[in-house]
């Protein structure tokens, strides 16, 4: 899951949501964060009271070739600054307490996220410094909390694996790739009058070789070996490769039955 | 999103996925994937060649506190022995070519492992070395291959994110918790009737007040108030600040009235 790819392509695809990182500490982290985003498909950073000021070249370093996004980032010196434009705020957190709010899964709210850019509203997520999280006066600036589902025995989460999870979400709240599919590149799917084909020459060699010469088991065992090539989607090569296979085991099959039979010719 | 938990809760809830890592360079990065490993309920850790050798001290010093994971872990030389024992194999795989392989997406393999894991059959997830990813024989040791849905113009994703995404999306296929909910911690949301007994309070000041003396407008004015207040559930408390807040505000008009009055008397 990696290789560079460099930032050339790291352009808008539309409204996308603000990240707001409400004082990072750390410029690695900061450039971590600016990767993550652009595998999710976010590209506006913004940064409130980062703890070693701004630029720090760690974060370029760290950030993978997503150095648009850091070019383009903004520094602010409070939380109402960072989101004064925005139309929707939504802060991560991992344990509300004392507070009346919403509280949307990660899922959940990149659902609304969606809802609120389609609108050409403008959208942002705020994320908390790294040991101490956001304080109640940041919660006090969003519409929502989010908080993630996750392992209740182990919730500390790293800042940018924090918006990884986010970026994620966003990009997949549009996304409409199957669940699963079989990927066949340059042949196809076999039709079920080749895999057939293949099937009668696969049986034709077995009894001729005597593997089937049981013949109260032979319609199991042919049933069997019928499931078990209609499990898997075969495709037209390797049947092309099967049927390979069986010619040549039954060539030397032959091959080695006459080659015995001259050995008790002799 | 932060906060160290250490790893005292780190015990296996029950059957869950292997994370193998082959050949991973970066003894950091193998810190980071056992945190996600801890945050996504997966335990179990394999090392194919890390490349500087195990065990390694900046590991632990990047996990914060998933101790166990890496204490636990093991080390394999090649792939083949690390899924001896398993019994379905996925390798993460950002772009298949060549290959004829069922290709899933993160949500959907997800899905497969646990229904694999819920058969109490073991599961195994390859995630390659950080530059180069994994090559194509140990993609031949895979049932099927993991591709996120992410940002194509840049699909640089780091090892430990890589193992967040599938971890996160382990952790939710089983996860029941709603997209959406009102969190009111002490109190609760209120009944109709006691926001009725508010509003009702409210517009009488207001019409006391005279904020509603167009008497053709009135109607839609008060009908505007109602949908504002019903628009997000407001609670118990909420309702006690806001009636405190009307009547204060209606005292202070009726003092100022007073004041005023006595000026003009003078």
């Amino acid at each position: 899951m990696t290789g560079r790819d460099g930032g050339a392509d790291l352009v808008p695809l539309g409204n996308s949501p603000v990240v707001v990182l409400v004082r990072p500490q750390l410029a690695d982290n900061i450039g971590a964060v600016a990767r993550a985003m652009g595998n999710g498909g976010l590209y506006d950073l913004r940064l409130v009271a980062p703890r070693d000021g701004w630029p720090q070249p760690n974060a370029w370093r760290n950030a993978s070739g997503a150095d648009r996004i850091l070019d383009n980032c903004t520094v602010h010196e409070t939380v109402a600054d960072a989101v004064a434009d925005l139309h929707r705020v939504f802060a991560t957190c991992p344990r509300p307490r004392h507070i009346v709010k919403p509280v949307l899964t990660a899922r959940g709210a990149a659902a609304e996220l969606r809802e609120v850019c389609g609108r050409e509203l403008r959208a942002g997520i705020l994320f908390g410094p790294e040991r101490a999280g956001l304080d109640n006066d940041d919660m006090a600036c969003a519409d929502a909390l989010i908080r993630y589902p996750l392992n209740p025995g182990f919730m500390s989460l790293n800042l940018a694996q924090a918006v990884m999870v986010m970026a994620y979400e966003w990009w997949t709240a549009e996304d409409q790739t199957v669940p699963r599919r079989l990927m066949t590149n340059e042949t196809r799917v076999a039709t079920k009058a080749e895999l057939e084909n293949f099937l009668v020459h696969l049986v034709d060699q077995l009894d001729a070789s005597g593997f089937l010469r049981n013949q109260p088991k032979r319609p199991g065992m042919v049933r069997n070996i019928r499931h078990l090539f209609q499990r898997g989607e075969v495709t037209q090569q390797e049947l092309r490769t099967l049927h390979g296979m069986v010619t040549e085991l039954a060539i030397g099959r032959r091959m080695r039955g006459r080659l015995e039979k001259d050995v008790m010719a002799d």
